[in-house]
């Protein structure tokens, strides 16, 4: 039996694209001679596409596509998710609709379900995910409730299929094979009631975090394993996103072999396809698998990979970059040129008397290594005009005096740059022009508001600043692109004389002891409290909590006391401030396993 | 029987200081000799509070604040709403949470749910809203899961509270009780166990939007008449948000007599509570409810609440508003003075050569009567040599032009009225300044990104255009307070000549048109798209579906052709530009049954 599984670029919200694709690799699988073409997990519709799930013109589309897909299976067997529709209202009062597989044979959907006089033409997931972006139960019946609603256990309902050559497939949908929360196990459930001719199919709208290909290999190859059956696990690529967080789909399809071994494996960040076939409890592939991208390497090319499909996506094909010399901008010109190139890429620089010779160099030796067009554009004199102007007026009936100084006045600065200058070069250019802030600024909302945050996405929000400096020496390895400076000075704002950099002074935060303390208050998934971080330092754990050495937090502060005030200013800015900041951030690019925005919710308290 | 029902405001997060207040308001109720005090759904939480249910330090502190409400049993009965954790692991793989209601008596929990051996100490709520801002699933278990757990029909576990004198209450939390979508009855369930002698308890933590207490007495009328049983119910007040969308808690608790009659309303918007007595399916109360507010009133008495609660509470005591003579900066400035006071709100007309002289008047009139502070910042200093300065420089490596005019002109001017003079005025006076933008705007992104879009909070966001003029109307009921200038003049941004009012020049938008076919198309509970629309247009039921005249629209368009081009303009950039820019936007106060947020999640397609 040949098999085609396709490893899809799905664009989310856009049935009539998708089909177009899902089409033509139908006809390839046919001219292959296939028996079977497999798409993924929600290959029409795509997945995070919000309360579109709610608009039901949307759903008649998705469904008639899904009827069209059918109409495709005349001389080859066609697996694919969708979404299924029935006309009964479920309980948010709109018609009932399942997150589903569906098999299509013959020009027919084959019946998936039949238990007790009921028949569905249609596989409904099980597990439905409602953590971190997963929104499932909001949209979507399932498989359990399904079952309880007539009366019945899972397993009457949840079945292998049995080809008419009788070879048996058992499918399963994304989340179904990540059953480790679960006290339901559908892959069990499913294995158990298969014969000795079969193998299983999970397919897949999964998006990408940093270390998922190690866990997936665990949890999927032990599922083989322990069954001793092979198993595809079928993944799609492209980006998809719920407005303020953007995910890349990797793809990463695999094969698991009936011992659970990785024999066969997708690329990364790319549509494919390839024919491989089933014999005997053996699947067979016809080609290596390419070396696979790890760590930070991997990091860049997901990076690159949202940019470029989410900007073309956007209708944009040229940024502006604010660069100021220092490792974030810096980072960023990087990943842009990669996605857009150089000429499309346009860096600015915008001085004040704050800012050092080094800085203005490298941020010009970056443009020249990058090949990017180049602006100093000094924003002094129109700061100055504004200072000027507004300290000599008054209000009627307040006293109150507005001169800017101090803070104020460095705000001013930040704003001045991404509101005035930025946007009015990016609105000229008919550009976008990009917000370059990392996740420990949006942790602690140290950046300004209408300033640096401002911009069209945000590509490091969800890297530590330490993991910036890690992506930095990524991308100098083979040569130097960012300049050494960039990498070697103090991050700093340059916003003030204490602030400068050539005499070593810059940010208040110690990245290498904060970024960890910041990971273990938001990123950990029983996460942790002010007070667990207190407690820990207390009864000695925190170090190894942190992976910190005592002699390096020693280095820190004076003394418990010190520490423990440090951690409550920053708690107060992460909870208040910041949270405030990032309200109004742009849209992420996520890469960790808990990013800002819709991934972590957040209430301002 | 008498019973002390708290229409108590909630702080979210808070459980320490809802604990403080729940405690003076049970000291109250045992001096007013009564037999049970009862407070709403989760008033030690809060409920809005986000993913804040997943730290697990702020989980312990609810119980134990919990167990402490316990201890205050010793001599009156206290029913109230708190988080239930059971030490197994829930499909998060974290410790199990109830929204549940507790009933402590002498000290102790009284047992809620006894079944097969099982036995609880709280009962949990068995219906879990999950649509619009709604999230339960995404963190507790229910009374239905739990059934299901047990192999028990639901009936076995939901059981009206029987005391000791015999009286039986049936108790239900908020969703329980709005089950006309849902096919599981929860109040039915219970009131068909109740003997002859007993009531019902709602109670609830349910936001406001407008219409609701008519749609609630409908609902909750009919069980109490359905059932012949009398009905509490009981909300909180004060304001929670999740992040975007900021919401009042109107409270409105109400008796409903066993014929379904509202015999009794608690205050809108205000910590209120009562003794009342039960005796032989009877509730007494001894004194008259105050009349209620009703539409423009109530939004206008709503709005105010938000922003006085929630200015309080994020510590922001003057705020500085960007008054242009238009409707929306003047309806907002007398919002926020009648939540802050007129000398805390400072006013600030902004003109360059566009702005007439009717809109500068009308400025400088609403302050006078408002007697706000009030200052005339003229901006065009500041952009001139902004702009002679960029147009004199040029990118290495490009060749673009950096002259600014037309678009880029007007939207500069908007971003150097937010984020320069508004911001840093703000920054100056230690305020925050306000975004004045509607629904409108937000729903096209008739409005410029880090300009109009910029402030602390968005008060009319959740206002269609047409809504904020009869809020001016309400507001200038008794004397004249927003000029009449504002109201006459065509609603109009004056960057350009092209925007001229003196002339009748203004928004592309005819806003008693669009607005409706904007509300047909986001609010709706089956939610409608462009197709919809132009269906409804050509089969002709478009008229009726907005409750225009075919007289008015035809008045609009020369053809079927012109409205659908237009119609399909307005789609693009609802779905387009302006979610973009909605993703950058302050959090909106929410009134209506749908706004923009997290009420509705939307993805960049």
């Amino acid at each position: 039996m040949k098999i085609y599984p396709v490893q899809m670029n799905i664009v989310p919200g856009k049935p009539e694209l998708n089909f177009e694709t899902l089409k033509k690799e139908v006809e390839k699988a046919v001219l292959n001679q296939c028996d079977l073409v497999v798409f993924p997990e929600m290959c029409l519709s795509g997945y995070l596409i919000g309360d579109l799930w709610e608009e039901h013109s949307f759903i008649d589309q998705c469904v008639e596509y899904g009827n069209r897909v059918a109409n495709l299976s005349a001389s080859i067997d066609i697996l694919f998710g969708n979404v299924a529709r029935e006309e009964i209202h479920g309980e948010n009062g709109r018609p009932l609709l399942y997150n589903a597989a569906f098999y299509a044979s013959n020009g027919c959907f084959e019946p998936l379900v039949q238990c007790n006089g009921v028949i569905k033409s249609f596989l409904p997931k099980t597990l439905l995910p409602c953590y971190r972006e997963f929104d499932e139960p909001r949209y979507f019946f399932d498989l359990r409730r399904l079952a309880y609603s007539l009366n019945q256990p899972l397993e009457a309902l949840l079945k292998p299929y049995t080809r008419k050559d009788g070879i048996q497939i058992g499918i399963s949908i994304c989340e179904d094979a990540w059953d480790s929360i679960y006290q339901i196990k559908p892959v069990s459930i499913l294995a158990s009631q298969m014969n000795e001719n079969g193998f299983m199919i999970n397919i897949s709208c999964s998006p990408f975090t940093l270390g998922k290909s190690d866990a997936r290999h665990r949890v999927f190859g032990a599922h083989a394993r322990n069954h001793k059956i092979p198993l595809l696990y079928l993944n799609s690529v492209g980006t998809q996103n719920n407005g303020k967080n953007i995910y890349a789909f990797e793809g990463d399809s695999c094969i698991y072999d009936a011992q659970g071994k990785t024999i066969y494996e997708y690329p990364k960040f790319e549509a494919y396809s390839t024919v491989i076939e089933y014999e005997k409890k053996q699947i067979r592939f016809f080609e290596d698998s390419k070396p696979q991208l790890t760590g930070m390497a991997e990091i860049r090319r997901a990076l690159v990979y949202m940019l470029s499909e989410n900007l073309r996506r956007l209708g944009i094909e040229r940024v502006v970059i604010g660069a100021s010399g220092g490792i974030d901008s810096a980072v960023s010109a990087v990943l842009y040129t990669e996605a857009l190139g150089a000429d499309r890429v346009f860096l600015v620089n915008m001085p004040t008397r704050f800012n050092s010779k080094t800085t203005r160099n490298a941020a010009k030796d970056l443009a020249n290594n990058l090949g990017c067009p180049y602006l100093e554009a000094p924003i002094t004199d129109t700061i100055d005009v504004f200072c000027r102007g507004l300290s000599s007026l008054s209000f009627e009936r307040s006293s109150v005096s507005l001169k800017v100084e101090g803070i104020h006045y460095e705000n001013l600065q930040a704003r001045t740059r991404s509101a005035t200058f930025l946007a009015t070069i990016a609105s000229v250019l008919n550009a976008a022009f990009t917000c370059n802030g990392n996740k420990s600024e949006v942790m602690t909302g140290y950046c300004t508001l209408y300033g640096d945050t401002c911009g069209i996405v945000c590509a490091l929000g969800d890297l530590w600043k330490t993991q910036v400096y890690e992506l930095a020496r990524e991308i100098n390895k083979e040569r130097e692109i960012i300049p050494e400076a960039s990498i070697l000075i103090p991050a700093s704002a340059e916003l003030s004389d204490a602030q400068n950099v050539d005499e070593g002074k810059g940010d208040p935060i110690v990245y290498a002891y904060h970024d960890k303390l910041f990971s273990f208050w938001m990123e950990r998934w029983n996460r942790n409290s002010l007070g667990d971080s207190i407690m820990a330092l207390k009864d000695g754990s925190l170090y190894e909590k942190l992976s910190i050495s005592k002699d390096f937090f020693d280095s820190l502060f004076k003394s418990h006391e010190d520490a423990i005030a440090d951690m409550k200013y920053w708690w107060g800015r992460y909870k208040g401030i910041a949270l405030a900041k990032r309200i109004q951030l742009p849209p992420v690019l996520c890469v960790s396993c808990r990013a800002f925005g819709s991934d972590l919710r957040e209430s301002q308290i």
